[in-house]
């Protein structure tokens, strides 16, 4: 994960003093798809998304699955890193992709999932006839100890203060891997895409723990991956929660040390 | 500003108790231009972001306007809602819109600015002729209070606990208006569009307090809109201190009770 050093002033006790501070980095990542159709190939841009740099594979395979462009894994013949800040992702010979659904994702997709989408009604579709069925329960005990584990990890966001992190846990509360960035949606996008890259899809045996606010999109990415239980450290939106309901998701939100609210699915909670 | 009254199950001291909360809403509202172009009316879909219902046309003008769309609100014939989810902004005849720029911005505009923009270089292009000249100086004492006064005057956020804030003082620390939403973005281009609907732009005697962090983004719609000092509750963005530094905007972050950080432009503090 990229930071910065630099040079600031700071006020405090009635004194200015000159100190270093470690910043998030935050540079935008292009990711473009190269396909063949009809015998030729053909390159599109999909999105721009303003990340901090670390783990940029595992953010486009991610974004690419969560957004539903792509389904797999397998479906791309390799990722081509040029430069820092750009991706080529090489779709498979054969593999037939939906081109009027890469369309509409090139003015839809984004870090925020939602921008751009050419319709209201668009923005419902990905997971529309998606309803977790899994029947994971998780011990009250475990979700009350979420936010303590997440704050062991999140070393970036000590230094910096600046960064979102997604956690995924296994459901005895095991930390199995923890994603930091800028953007919530990203942090997310690498998590989900560090666990298609080996295979772990899906991850319907699992928590996601979020830092911050649990919105409409992040409970639809978490819905493509398969997650049944999301925590989250702050409040959900009430699209979140509609979406929660729609997906049979269990939404949990203010997990504190000794208290927790749980919008939908109580029955996952024992 | 739209809130939902919701039951659900709260975990507290070994207890699960039904009780009901306050959840901030997030629907999509969709912004599209009505013009005329070689005698005939044209109609173009600009936007959809996922927003807090409230305080919608200052939300669509300020959109349109930090996006570089519009450059002033007498280009606006007049903004036509259809339901609660959809604008249309009938373009005085006349005006003379770059379609090429509407053209980049259906693919780019968004909540978060960035997303989906069609290169990276497109990125920084608002703001790219923009230094600020303001001359403008606050007072140490004015900064360390902006927290507390924001706090006073958040009132959903109080009850919700999942809205962002951005807030306009005069350089006195007079809290002039606050803008709440879900997406932090929305929250500034609410803001500017209320002031921009009253004529009052350029804001370059003005401080804008964000109550998360700052990102390139919120910068760049801040420069737009001239003002000249940006004081975050949370860390800058390494980006975010860099169009900072080139736009000659002055950027303080972590702002608390006792402290402050200085990034950028510590002239204008006195």
């Amino acid at each position: 994960m990229k930071t910065i050093e630099l040079s600031l002033i700071r006020y405090k006790e009635n004194e200015f003093i000159a100190v270093n501070d470690t910043l998030a980095v935050e540079e935008p990542l292009e990711i473009s798809l190269v396909y063949e159709k009809e015998g030729l190939l053909h390159q599109k841009n999909i999105s721009i998304t303003m990340r901090t740099p670390g783990n940029d594979a595992p953010l486009v395979v991610g974004f690419l699955f969560t957004e539903g462009i792509l389904t797999s894994y397998e479906q791309i013949e390799n990722l081509q890193q040029l430069g820092e800040n750009q991706f080529l992702v090489h779709i498979k010979k054969g593999v037939s992709l939906d081109l009027s659904k890469i369309e509409r994702h090139f003015y839809t997709s984004s870090s925020c999932g939602v921008c751009g989408k050419s319709s209201i009604e668009a923005i419902q579709t990905l997971t529309q006839n998606y309803q977790s069925a899994a029947r994971t329960k998780v011990k009250k005990e475990v979700i009350i100890g979420l936010n303590e584990k997440v704050k062991a990890k999140q070393i970036i966001f000590e230094s910096t203060g600046g960064l979102h992190a997604s956690a995924l846990f296994s459901i005895e509360g095991i930390c199995e891997t923890l994603s930091e960035d800028v953007g919530r949606h990203n942090a997310l996008d690498k998590l989900i895409g560090s666990q298609l890259l080996i295979n772990k899809l899906p991850l319907s045996n699992h928590i996601l723990f979020l830092s911050g606010r649990a919105s409409f999109e992040l409970i639809q990415k978490a819905a493509m991956a398969e997650i049944p239980i999301i925590c989250a450290l702050g409040a959900p939106s009430s699209l979140a929660v509609e979406l929660a309901v729609a997906t049979n998701t269990t939404l949990i939100g203010f997990v504190k040390a000794h208290s927790f609210n749980i919008y939908c699915g109580k029955e996952r909670v024992e």
